[in-house]
């Protein structure tokens, strides 16, 4: 899925409950508006957009009653800073874990044994979450870092550039080295316009030019 | 901010644009509504919005031009599965780089030590950037592994169970650790409800009770 659309599906409380509630197993239609306290009519028009989305299904039982359930794992990572806006959507991949590979409940397993195993599975959880934790707070120090970095580098091209498009043109290949075409896209600015004012920053060794599949890459490096 | 506040603003792609846009620098009213194509009226109530929000503010300058900046750094995660739906916003905080702290410009830098050091901190820049990547690579390795195990768990749970209020409070604690008062507000069942299915769980040694500040905490475990 888009970015844009599962940030779309997301704007919506009422679409963020029902996700809540099918996060913990499939529901039906009535149950779901009993649960949210929304009509059943405005529910089935949420229901219908986030089955077209691909995040959801349904599936009819015998008693012909329909159930929905989420299909997807989706990961969203959105980053809000006055240097940076950064939005990414991942599909997360299950991982047979090989930790785990020996505990299989045996075919004679009774009831005790598999309650046994899903105590070291529920064991194992923790110890993947903690895991998962300490990661994201290593990730968190890492941007915090980039994030201090940005604004030195911000001070220093507002001392260097001559004049806002030099800035605006730095500022860009700061964050993404790239071609003369991206740079007029991201900045919104003719390429006739953007010529006269790289070259000026190639001719003070600001920016340098980079040959890749290609393309003529620009970068500060 | 709260995170249904976060996206409830993301969720308008107007509002992403202009976040977008002020990502690179502060920008006026009338440059918005050039950029994105919106009208001035519309641009001042998204941006009435953000301001509201905290995550812009606004600055005029002497020639009573208002620019509007981004003042935040946050970072929302959302991650949706089949067993799972959890938003969590973060606050970055701007980490002062110790590997950089040689590199200042000393006073008499020219130019061209401005640039040099420029130079520098861009390839920094870009060290942490894949720094960072490779953590959310890890870090999406072991959410992929706990949605293994996650599955794995559940099928257990539907094998244990002996009805699905029993199956409700066991998938809940697989989740978290919690109190009968927690548990009955995330199933949405009454705690009288709860309380006969939480003793048959407890007399068959699935689940087990520990005192925590004062409550009573229910595990798998």
């Amino acid at each position: 899925m888009e970015s844009a659309q599962f940030l779309d599906i997301l704007g919506n409380k009422n679409r963020r409950n029902i996700l809540q509630l099918l996060a913990s197993r499939p529901y039906y239609i009535s149950e779901i508006s009993d649960r949210i306290g929304l009509g059943q009519k405005a529910v089935l028009d949420h229901l219908g957009l986030l089955e077209q989305s691909g995040l959801i299904r349904s599936k009819t039982t015998k008693q012909r009653r329909k159930y929905y359930h989420i299909t997807e794992n989706l990961k969203l990572e959105v980053f809000v800073s006055p240097y940076s806006y950064t939005v990414e959507t991942s599909v997360v991949i299950q991982q047979p874990s090989t930790q785990t590979d020996q505990m299989q409940p045996s075919d004679q397993a009774g009831g005790s044994q598999s309650i046994k195993l899903l105590k070291q599975l529920n064991k194992y959880l923790f110890q993947l979450e903690s895991k998962r934790r300490q990661l994201a707070e290593k990730q968190c120090k890492v941007e915090g870092e980039m994030i201090d970095i940005m604004s030195k580098c911000i001070d220093m091209i507002q001392e260097t550039a001559q004049n806002n498009p030099e800035a605006e043109i730095m500022t860009e290949l700061l964050k993404h080295p790239q071609d003369k075409r991206s740079l007029s896209i991201n900045l919104d600015l003719p390429e006739y316009f953007l010529e006269e004012h790289i070259q000026s920053l190639v001719d003070k060794q600001i920016i340098i030019k980079r040959e890749k599949d290609n393309k003529k890459i620009m970068s500060l490096l």
